[in-house]
């Protein structure tokens, strides 16, 4: 089984490539995707999917995270790297001034176009709690958002990886590779 | 000359036929088009365009708008719906609380793909200043944004049309239009 991390993060794809050693071939392409608008990060994978997949016709994935606080209606969602980028973490702690729910979550969608286009979505979620900053490691909004006592900040990569949204949804999709027998890998057109 | 105007919004589409009247004749196309993502609207309205020119074949116009704070790097800019559903006037103005800087403007971008497919953009932009919800009129954020002491929504639909950023947007693309001597209209194609 071979496939492409569609991407312009090279770390990206490569810790996918350790994820799925001895599961899947993964090599790295980059592919400049219009950025589809949509509350289902799972949809706005898939978009970007069926369109990187229009583009190279090869087996391949794509991804997109969301970040949704209850309190303020699933806001920033979809668009967690703009609102960090403009408002910031503060901004999300002002909105959330007064506010007894607390709670918010993690979601990302992996969607992975097989050979012959067909498109399967992954998702992996994780529900935390938003709190001030805590923690030096992680990035983006890893030091407000805390599981079990402890920020996605105050965490090693490694223990984040197992217990992350990305780690979930890429863990699905590793056992669907893994128990998928429609592809003897000969035959996939590489990238 | 004729051209049709892709929306979901049959208003919209009425409101532009009665601006160019005796300029353009205008019809009313509805189209699924992906919402794509940019930090400029003109950027998103040309995808729009492009991605419904494809579609259909035929001279048409698309539009986005924004709405850009200046205290917050621009939030909300192009996702202004989306966070006028979520944290709404109310969030925008507790995100300002306390800064001196209330400046902020809308911006339109309206494209326009001619019978060759080639996509021109019209801008429109007004400033103004964030205030405290004022007057009954208007929608979205039209309370809180004031130009020359009277917010949006204290102001006619006649006078906002005539000052307003899409207004701006309309008149620059009829200006364009009332001048362009390429098309004789006889044998541009109907959507």
């Amino acid at each position: 089984m071979k496939f492409t991390v569609v991407t312009s993060n090279e770390n990206k794809a490569r810790e996918v490539a350790a994820f799925f050693t001895g599961v899947a071939e993964v090599a790295h392409t980059f592919l400049e995707i219009p950025e589809f608008r949509d509350n289902d990060v799972g949809v706005i994978a898939e978009e970007k999917a069926r369109y990187a997949w229009d583009a190279l016709h090869c087996p391949l994935i794509v991804d997109d995270t969301g970040f949704f606080v209850t309190a303020l209606n699933g806001f920033p969602g979809p668009y967690a790297a703009y609102v960090l980028d403009t408002i910031g973490m503060e901004g999300i702690l002002r909105l959330l001034e007064g506010a007894d729910d607390r709670s918010a979550y993690f979601e990302t969608a992996i969607a992975y176009a097989d050979d012959s286009g067909i498109i399967r979505v992954f998702r992996g979620v994780v529900e935390g709690t938003i709190v001030s900053p805590r923690g030096e490691g992680g990035f983006g909004y890893d030091p407000i958002f805390s599981v079990d006592g402890r920020t996605f900040a105050e965490r090693t990569l490694a223990e984040k990886a197992s217990m992350s949204h990305r780690g979930r949804a890429l863990a699905a999709l590793r056992q669907f590779m893994a128990s998928d027998g429609s592809s003897d890998g000969a035959k996939e057109p590489n990238c």
